[in-house]
């Protein structure tokens, strides 16, 4: 399996504190030693670093985490293989070109045997979890409308997560650079930050950050991971089948999937 | 304008000594100070760093000058603004996904008010170069074969490009990961460092390498750039109108482009 990270700001923020507690897991305080890879929006352009990797020991995830980058939209997996080999491409997060935007996936879980539908977009690597971002696309590009309502777009994606997760676990973190869409089967938790703003102290490393000396009063952060980062901070948890679009730091939309059982796109 | 480097090689090696010459070029011993980009391929999988800030005080371009990345294709750009604002979006190489393999691009040159056909792909920033890129992909994906052999894609690579260079400068670097194509309409020079190795000092830095030490005497690594980046080497300099196709360190195919006057695809 693996684990996520996403960030939604409505200012330009950094992820360091974020990352270097998700970057420990990735072969110190956790198991997942086979890559790790991390996308930042700026504007409609996208840095990203992917190592097939552990990610404790990185030299370029130790840049990252101390060389801040400010993004209003970032997406991170670290990743304990178990469907596809460890290799570059592989690692997650995903990206492709839909209507003009890089969308930029990344995803936890496992639908064992699935099979994407011929389409535009094809899988690289062979993870499970490419050969869904290219479904989901495919499913996108023919059934949705680039200049629709993006309620119209969450719809689709909701009922197309539901189909996913009817065959799996499949907790999903996807942007655009707009807007961050999360859905939650098995684990999933956010947090919220804004003023006035505390400290807080990693799980997985000895960090502290106080966030008051890091910000300004109007800005909004959350964060969205599968496993807390803090033990200090009240996460607030999804429940299975819980939806939540993300942008500029706050939940804008959110939901309850509809029961999976008779599914179908 | 800007610069282009490219590397073919017949194992994995890494580009530092040839980076860091470049991307003294990116504020320091030249002007390319509106961004940097680099793609190297790592099996069907590819690594990129991309910033749109000069190379030469880059701290993540100085990580990538001193760890050795090791990769049979890659491709670098650094940027000096002419279509287009300087930001992420705006900054090579670019990157799309065709056939189920990850093409990489990078453009010397300008096309001035070129104006892609709408198509599959479509630009994020605003470059003449990204929409250069998608209107390839897009001729490409519509006339080629995704089973074709190599001189079938390659001979329509050269009809594109003589069709492109006949709007304006058109230096190109591009790769799906097995071969690299480059076009030069101005300049473009390589060279290809095999057994007996010998050393080789920058242009543009105080450094010296001796390729003797750092290989073995079966390696075939062939440096590609719009300006060569050493003094005491001899560089195989381009014709206008000339492609070569490399692929593990070699000239597998090349030719000169037919005249652009009359061409039309």
């Amino acid at each position: 399996m693996c684990e996520l990270l996403a960030m939604s700001a409505n200012t330009p923020t950094d992820l360091c504190f974020s990352f270097t507690g998700l970057t420990r897991r990735g072969g110190e305080t956790g198991p997942h030693k086979d890559g790790w890879g991390v996308a930042f929006y700026e504007g409609k352009g996208v840095r990203a670093f992917h190592e097939p990797e552990a990610s404790a020991n990185s030299r370029i995830a130790e840049v990252v985490q101390t060389h801040p980058i400010k993004s209003e939209v970032a997406i991170c997996h670290i990743r304990q293989a178990n469907v596809g080999a460890v290799c570059l491409a592989n690692t997650h997060p995903f990206m492709r070109e839909l209507w003009g935007r890089y969308w930029v996936f990344a995803h936890n879980g496992q639908l064992q045997g699935f099979r994407a539908a011929p389409g535009f977009y094809e899988a690289v690597g062979d993870t499970d979890s490419e050969a869904l971002f290219c479904d989901l696309l495919n499913h996108l590009r023919r059934d949705g409308n680039r200049d629709a309502p993006v309620a119209e777009v969450v719809d689709l994606l909701v009922r197309l997560s539901a189909g996913y997760a009817s065959q799996g676990v499949f907790n999903l973190l996807l942007s655009n650079g707009d807007w961050l869409f999360t859905y939650c089967t098995t684990k999933m938790a956010s947090i919220t930050r804004r003023a006035p703003f505390g400290p807080a102290r990693l799980k997985d490393a000895d960090v502290t950050v106080d966030f008051e000396a890091e910000t300004t009063p109007n800005d909004i952060v959350s964060v969205i991971v599968t496993e807390p980062l803090t033990a200090d901070e009240r996460w607030d948890i999804y429940q299975p089948g819980e939806w939540r679009l993300w942008r500029k730091g706050e939940v804008v939309m959110q939901g309850l999937a509809p029961p999976a059982a008779g599914e179908s796109l």
